[in-house]
């Protein structure tokens, strides 16, 4: 087998403090122009378009935008605009499409259709000449360099990245901008967990199912990092915030039941602490990622993560354990990382 | 072990053309007021604020009013509202609380916040004397008779009606209001389906995970199986569109992996039945839900139901015999079907 280091995935794990570093040296200007774009046409709605990991970012700017911006946040249903053609009434909403490869064709479905009613556009790609580039009438050039592992990595952070700079941009707001730029950094010390992160792989080798818990802005990583294993490592992981498991999914919790809690620093962390505590009765085995020494005390598998991070940005560090954790699970079982089975780079739905 | 047919959730299930036909019967004024409210402040964009069942209800609001009105429809994010105090910004919004027990309080926060900011509002509750209820200008009663069973089910076809309703007020389509009305007739012939579910149920009972697959009108159906999945048999049952499955979760799909498909007569058909085959070749164990012979065809468990409901209202129809599944699943597990371990039918979050 493959020595890890050596894949393409383990490689673009690692180049995300680079990756980072660039987009932000290199995309002021274009998220500059769609800030100016929003504020002079007033616009308070968004509808983003994307699927899988991209999706994902579009969660995590639901929360960004909501709460830094103000904007109400929803996710499109592409099939309203292709299988059913009965697309809403966007002329007041900006439309934001998030794709890595700019190709799959129900979303460029909806940017087309914002287009043609006279909404605002913008794309967020790592493709500038994409299809779906050519509907935005913002494009926002994720620099990420090729990305050759099927699993989306260093594309996810820099769409993360893309979100975050255009709420600081919006709120023109000078110590968010400071937070970000320390970002690239931060995840450079994040990858000191790689090893740490390889010697827990063994113990999940026969796990089947788990879920995955985050909320509020690390709802998004809980999306993520459960698409990662799914992916991956084919668990059956399922994501949830803490508040929506609570409403029925407790139910399924038996002893030795694996739990990924993502729990950084912040406002939510009396919350998580009180759920990690119920999980705890039930017998759960918590796998817990935190920069917070009293959350990662209640894991059995505590991924502590270097402080310092602000809660808004979380999610771009946060996430980074998870992908080591998926990346190390799927090695020890042997599984090849860079292709796994049944999916493609680009998948191409309607 | 009590007879299955003696237990609360049973009955409740079998309520359901009663529950529909009295909510149908008593709520048109309620309905008109909300539709008149919406068309009087030229609302163009919805907010639903929900957990659990209610939140699938929401699921089937972004389709419907999407599709039928035009609306945008955003699923809030509560914890932007009482975690962070940070809402967004909402006077142009109709912000809509849908809860059976009109008691968690993280919605009645949303709820409350929107009026604060001048927003029209409006409740969907089994309660109409609830803490929730006193937030909306207009609150629909769901009607539904206590509900015992802690795993919604009346409530829920009820929280769809009230949205079809809605739906069809708003269109003023006397079609759309035939069709609904149509409706408590077309549950009573699939409860027909009860006898079939129960004699397959035993073929299930080892299943420890599980996919259920809805696009369009019934990624709302997709949901809320899995949830009654999880609630009353602790399998692991992840809801998933047909579109998303495919960009990574595919990888999962092993020979003799469970995925109910809910494919109903309808514009996904050709989408759903090239799945399906997709599925087929992976070797997956398909149980579908439909009343299209060529997609029960492709199942190894087909649960047929009766022809005729249209497409936008199937999620009315297709829940059924999922609720039914879901049941005798639990029940030939011996698991308590009213009083599923770990949670309890009021849940407060915050």
């Amino acid at each position: 087998m493959i020595e890890v280091s050596k894949t393409h995935l383990y490689r673009e794990i690692h180049q995300q403090p680079e990756t980072l570093e660039r987009f932000l040296a290199q995309e002021r200007a274009s998220v500059r122009r769609l800030a100016e774009a929003i504020q002079q046409r007033a616009i308070r709605h968004v509808m983003i378009a994307a699927r899988g990991t991209s999706d994902n970012a579009g969660r995590y700017a639901k929360y960004v935008l909501g709460a830094m911006n103000g904007l109400v946040v929803s996710l499109a249903a592409p099939s309203l605009f292709t299988i059913y053609q009965r697309p809403p009434r966007l002329a007041d909403t900006l439309v934001l499409g998030i794709s890595q490869s700019g190709r799959s064709p129900d979303i460029v479905a909806v940017l087309a259709e914002a287009r043609r009613q006279g909404a605002l556009t913008a794309v967020m790609t790592n493709e500038p000449d994409s299809d779906l580039a050519q509907q935005g009438d913002v494009v926002v050039d994720l620099r990420a360099g090729e990305e050759k592992a099927v699993a989306a990595t260093k594309t996810y952070t820099a769409e993360l990245a893309a979100i975050a700079l255009l709420s600081a941009t919006l709120a023109g707001d000078g110590q968010m901008l400071a937070s970000l730029e320390a970002m690239p950094a931060a995840v450079g010390r994040i990858l000191a967990m790689n090893d740490a992160i390889a010697q827990v792989a063994p113990r999940y080798r026969y796990m089947e199912r788990c879920v995955v818990i985050g909320r509020g802005y690390n709802y998004a990583t809980a999306f993520e990092l459960a698409l990662k294993l799914k992916e991956l490592t084919y668990v059956v992981a399922e994501p949830y915030s803490s508040a929506d498991f609570l409403h029925g999914p407790l139910a399924m919790i038996e002893p030795g039941f694996p739990a990924v809690v993502i729990a950084p620093a912040g406002l939510l962390q009396a919350e998580l602490r009180a759920f990690m505590e119920t999980l705890h009765r039930y017998q759960a085995e918590i796998i817990a990622i935190s920069d917070e020494p009293e959350m990662l005390a209640l894991a059995r598998t505590p991924l502590a993560m270097p402080p310092g991070v602000p809660e808004w940005l979380s999610p771009l560090a946060a996430i980074v354990p998870g992908q080591l954790f998926a990346l190390h699970q799927a090695h020890t079982r042997g599984y090849d990382v860079d292709a796994p089975r049944g999916i493609r780079k680009v998948t191409e739905t309607r």
